[in-house]
């Protein structure tokens, strides 16, 4: 197919009704008619470097660039609304891979209620996919505005994609690394949560660089310190499992791993959906509290340009 | 740098106020308070594909991606609000490197009256800057709703950045090229013309893959025939200039060239800052008028999956 055909192939496969969605994909720009508060965000995936095609299916490389998008809009507090990609596609990326990577995107917008309603096809050396997201809210909901004796509270998996691309990497065919591979191959932006914790929260993050890091950045735009359960954060038996299989600590994937598109919020009672992992308190950075007692660990997440050893990824373990 | 301090250098560099704009660079997403319609669109420059660094100081690398992404903005009558964009930078792409870029897209962005509010910041083997655009306007003027008998109106050189890279790619030494040089590294998108024609264009497209293409689009989508003087197209000495050192004809370099981020308009009467082109008629395609008769010209532009020879770019001429 020549760049018209490719085109019209992602149109169709891409269409999909959006409320306040006055025109799509076909001209220079979409047209929107907003209502309320918008939060807006772009991310991009690239191949090399958060994803090895080998590891993953096209579907999935669609799918999981639309998602990781979204998460940081439902980490706002804001329902996702619809999404531009800008496409990067090399020479040995075929139509049928890139029909696939389109269905996998249609599939995540069909799963948000958010479609992508445009974009852009380039030719180049690495694929990658770069996705801008807009949602609608009333109130969006940052990192800073955290109070002191708020609780810590987690909606969706950590760590558990960190111990589905580290099984991958190892070639590790065992059944208790399935959930974490699925965990890592088809996140889910966690929509509802996002909007269950709009009238609560007064701060909250995406954790998409390790809890750690993620956690800190909210302390630290806060100007509180984070204490977060050990026990807390490595409950999810699906974890432990995978942790298991794999001879590592769950709680240093939780930690230091990434890719989760989980939802950190702060809140004085309880938010619907989200499991409490901690509190914050007068101080600054992260401790973890454990029997053991309390200990500091480093606030840094994943690093693109000094610590690429940190995350268990596609660059290498 | 790390990639914390690099974001640091970035908002630094990159702020600047905007209305509207209630949080910018530094959580999960930007957010905004919208007013009136708002248009969307992505647009990403790849080296190796869309430009090559040793033609572009690094701070025109920032400010030509900002303004071909606003260009598609003001083709469709909106005016340029705020910006996101997602940098994929490799090792050999210093701080001081990165700096100047920015630099370049706040250079940009004051021109543009339309700052980047936000973005992401990724490792990876080629550069490339995806940059979101959303404008605001009271209607979005989009390619398909001309009328026959309606003239074809110009804002913003055409030909002259074609011109430009050619003589660069060729080495050429010419003061009759530099305008056109200049032209090609840093382009202005044609901000005061698209609010300009925004109470009486029945259509508009942007101009960025050659008029032939890009007037065919405009033409298709309102299914029309377009009909372009030779003349008119041709009429700007830079040009003719620029076309006569490189030994090439200037009708060339306007219908088949690109990344001139002019708007093509229709409209029965005059748009005040365009010059009149053409006129479009019941039939389809594109025809070409001189003295010698009519011409039908192939409407196809730059195809990033076909067509690598059709523009004298960064690929190869």
């Amino acid at each position: 197919m020549n760049e018209r055909e490719r085109i019209a192939m992602l149109a169709r496969v891409l269409a999909a009704p959006a409320a306040g969605v006055l025109l799509g994909i076909g001209d220079d720009a979409a047209v929107l008619e907003p209502s309320g508060r918008l939060v807006w965000t772009i991310d991009e995936q690239v191949e090399h470097v958060h994803f090895r095609r080998e590891l993953l299916g096209w579907h999935d490389v669609g799918w999981r660039a639309t998602m990781a998008a979204a998460s940081d809009v439902s980490a706002m507090g804001a329902t996702p609304w619809c999404a531009l990609c800008a496409m990067v596609v090399p020479d040995d990326v075929d139509d049928a891979a890139l029909e696939a990577i389109a269905t996998g995107q249609a599939a995540a917008g069909r799963e948000l209620g958010a479609p992508v309603v445009g974009g852009n096809l380039s030719r180049g050396e690495a694929l990658s996919l770069a996705t801008t997201f807009l949602g609608r809210c009333s109130r969006a909901i940052g990192r800073a505005g955290a109070h002191a004796r708020e609780g810590l509270w987690l909606a969706g998996p950590v760590g558990l994609a960190a111990a589905g691309l580290r099984a991958l990497l190892q070639g590790l065919d065992d059944p208790r690394v399935a959930l974490a591979v699925a965990a890592w191959r088809t996140p889910r932006a966690q929509v509802a949560a996002g909007g269950a914790m709009r009238m609560l929260a007064t701060a909250a993050v995406d954790v998409s660089d390790g809890v750690a890091g993620d956690v800190g950045h909210l302390a630290e735009a806060s100007g509180l310190q984070a204490v977060l359960d050990e026990a807390a954060l490595c409950a999810d038996p699906d974890l432990r499992a995978a942790a298991e299989a794999l001879g590592v600590a769950a709680i240093d994937l939780v930690l230091h791993g990434g890719e989760d598109y989980a939802i950190v919020a702060a809140s004085a009672a309880p938010l619907p959906g989200f499991r409490r992992i901690g509190e914050l308190r007068d101080g600054a950075g992260v401790v973890v509290r454990s029997p053991a007692g309390e200990r500091s660990v480093d606030p840094v997440g994943f690093d693109h340009f000094t610590s690429r050893s940190r995350r268990p990824g596609a660059s290498g373990p």
